[in-house]
């Protein structure tokens, strides 16, 4: 027996309950049962991005909320501000340069946090960028950045501040509207619990000003149609319906559970795994760690395949390992969704194990009494 | 107890097995396990689409195939030629019209099918047009087009035939290579038997020829992107990957079953159906049925939505009205896909009941009789 355990950053685990949804029989998406139910997911939706902006449902990955987010905010020939930090951000660039904008790409060291004090000056020094566009949570890096700090500065300016919330929403704090995040994209197929095919577009008054002048490129995602329907908790084409019943079931466990209590536990599963790695002498990637996965460095002497391998063949885990010019230099966990701490104590245990047997020193448990440690603290008995 | 039954023209009914599929555990889309389902998947859909060419999957509504059609053989400020004769090919139009690219919208009655002649002159007459863009079953008005006619004199010409095959591939013959129909836009909740979420589409020599000639002014939809990872089993962004798994289940089905049976079924459905429509009295809307589903009008003195409820209260059976200009004036009934004989005449016996309730003169069994004629005829013994 090999029992599956997905610890990727996306996709990540689902619910059983919310799979079972997805084996119900198709209803007819513009029936007044699926309206109903449009109707309490875009509500809770909104509750989950901490946002009172319209929430619309695109059929996509999450990419395709980025160009929305990109075609609809900046007009043709317009300019546009990346926070290129990663693999998924520089994506931000290759959307826009599809367009013919003119993505000033503010690069920052992979693993590092975006400074906000750099944002400013971008800013200053082009006022004519239409939106900022910048990530909750880098995925190929698993870096957490200052949305927060960020916010506030491109709140006082002209332009609007697009953020890639795909891997980071519903693992990490994302105060949409307190934050001045006015487009918030999101896919369903981290933290949200569900399976890949949706993806979430928050949009703010500021971001509808510059949306409304001019005609959006795109049909699929045009913006301004989207809302439209949405208001009528409808979507402009035939929608992924069954994902959206998964959907409803999915967002019923995480404001059941509350989603400061969902973003506490991340962060303990992500305080845990870190101190788990850190315990094993191996080095975390990210100065900022996002709290939705761990990214740490692969030892010296030891391939990333040979590990990642291992827990496949041993434990049925699956991780990823780096991207880009990471490939074969880090390991990826995830550990977010439908994710607990015996997760990650399941996960740090197994990488013990394996890396025992591929000749790396290794005092059985020592990850996992490290993470233990971190469960047990002060700070979770107060949470719980 | 009110038994579901859903006759719509897409989405359609999905077989048990095929939504069980959906309930698996997710796998990560880029593993070893999921490229043997991508590799299987691929060639199925091949079979089905009755091609050699590349076949790439998306994670979009049909619209968006549309798009990735439109956006990519198109260059900016170029010209294509519509087969305008419905609401959904007329969104060939307005797609054309978001790339900023003149749409030569040839436009014929909505019910009648589009004329090949009347295409061949407006060829001569745009020489320069790099698209022609039709469809083979207008699901607005439950219209089959000559496809193979068109396709022999588009062959002709520099320009790409694009065909939006979303409600007719699986429910009508469709020879994509031999009738030259470079480009085939599917869905996935027709006669695929699938729930809505993925968009499929067949490129041709032709058009690649056209594609690498210009950059695709879309990311999410760059179908050079697409082709490239459809060589390797894989998807430019996580794809609906649980739709692909049930994917696989349906596929198996359909060519279980063989393709030609399955467009031989529609063909006797699509008939019977007719048949029993007629026998009521009742004025099909279409002067060349599509296969996949029949379009009536409205009754004189009846209500649309007095049928259509009555249908929905008394049998569970939904049913579509018009749209746009056809709203109140016709009922679309569908089947497609996972729908038999009985299905039909199930859905004729229900109509029967339900104008009989609102004082339609009915002798019971008229329609049912009708359609069952058709069923057991010598067309249905030969072809079973």
């Amino acid at each position: 027996m090999r029992k599956p355990r997905l610890m990727t950053p996306g996709p990540a685990p689902v619910p059983e309950e919310v799979l079972l949804e997805l084996a119900r029989p198709v209803i007819h998406h513009r029936s007044a049962e699926a309206k109903v139910v449009m109707t309490e997911v875009t509500a809770g939706l909104k509750d989950v991005f901490r946002t009172k902006n319209d929430v619309m449902i695109l059929t996509a990955s999450g990419t395709g909320a980025m160009e929305a987010a990109v075609v609809n905010t900046v007009p043709p020939g317009g300019k546009a501000i990346v926070l290129n930090a990663g693999y998924f951000s520089n994506r931000w660039v290759s959307v826009c340069k599809a367009y013919g904008i003119n993505a000033v790409s503010l690069d920052t060291e992979w693993g590092h946090p975006v400074d906000p004090e750099q944002v400013a000056n971008a800013l200053k020094l082009h006022p004519d960028a239409a939106c900022v566009m910048g990530t909750l949570s880098e995925t190929s890096t698993g870096t957490g950045h200052p949305v927060e700090a960020i916010g506030k500065i491109v709140a006082g300016t002209d332009a609007v501040f697009a953020v890639d919330g795909i891997s980071g929403i519903g693992a990490m704090e994302c105060q949409t509207d307190a934050w001045g995040v006015d487009i918030l994209c999101v896919g369903s197929q981290k933290a949200l619990m569900l399976p890949p095919g949706l993806a979430f577009i928050s949009v703010s008054e500021k971001a509808w000003a510059k949306i409304d002048a001019f005609e959006s490129r795109s049909f699929y995602f045009n913006l301004k149609m989207a809302r439209k329907k949405a208001k009528e908790f409808d979507t402009p084409f035939t929608p992924a319906h069954t994902l959206i019943l998964a959907l409803r079931a999915s967002l019923r466990m995480i404001l059941a559970e509350g989603i400061e209590n969902v973003w506490e536990r991340h962060r303990r599963m992500s305080e845990g795994c870190q101190e788990g790695i850190k315990a094993l002498g191996l080095e975390l990637f990210s100065a900022r760690p996002a709290e939705g996965l761990t990214a740490f460095r692969v030892p010296a002497g030891l391939k990333d395949s040979d590990i990642r391998n291992g827990l496949v063949k041993k434990f049925g885990i699956t991780t990823v390992g780096g991207q880009d010019k990471l490939k074969g230099h880090i390991i990826r966990i995830g550990h977010m969704g439908y994710t607990d701490e015996l997760d990650v104590i399941s996960g740090l245990a197994a990488l013990e194990m394996v890396l025992s047997d591929l000749g790396f020193e290794v005092e059985p448990g020592q990850a996992v009494t490290a993470a233990q440690r971190v469960f047990i603290g002060p700070t979770s008995a107060v949470a719980r």
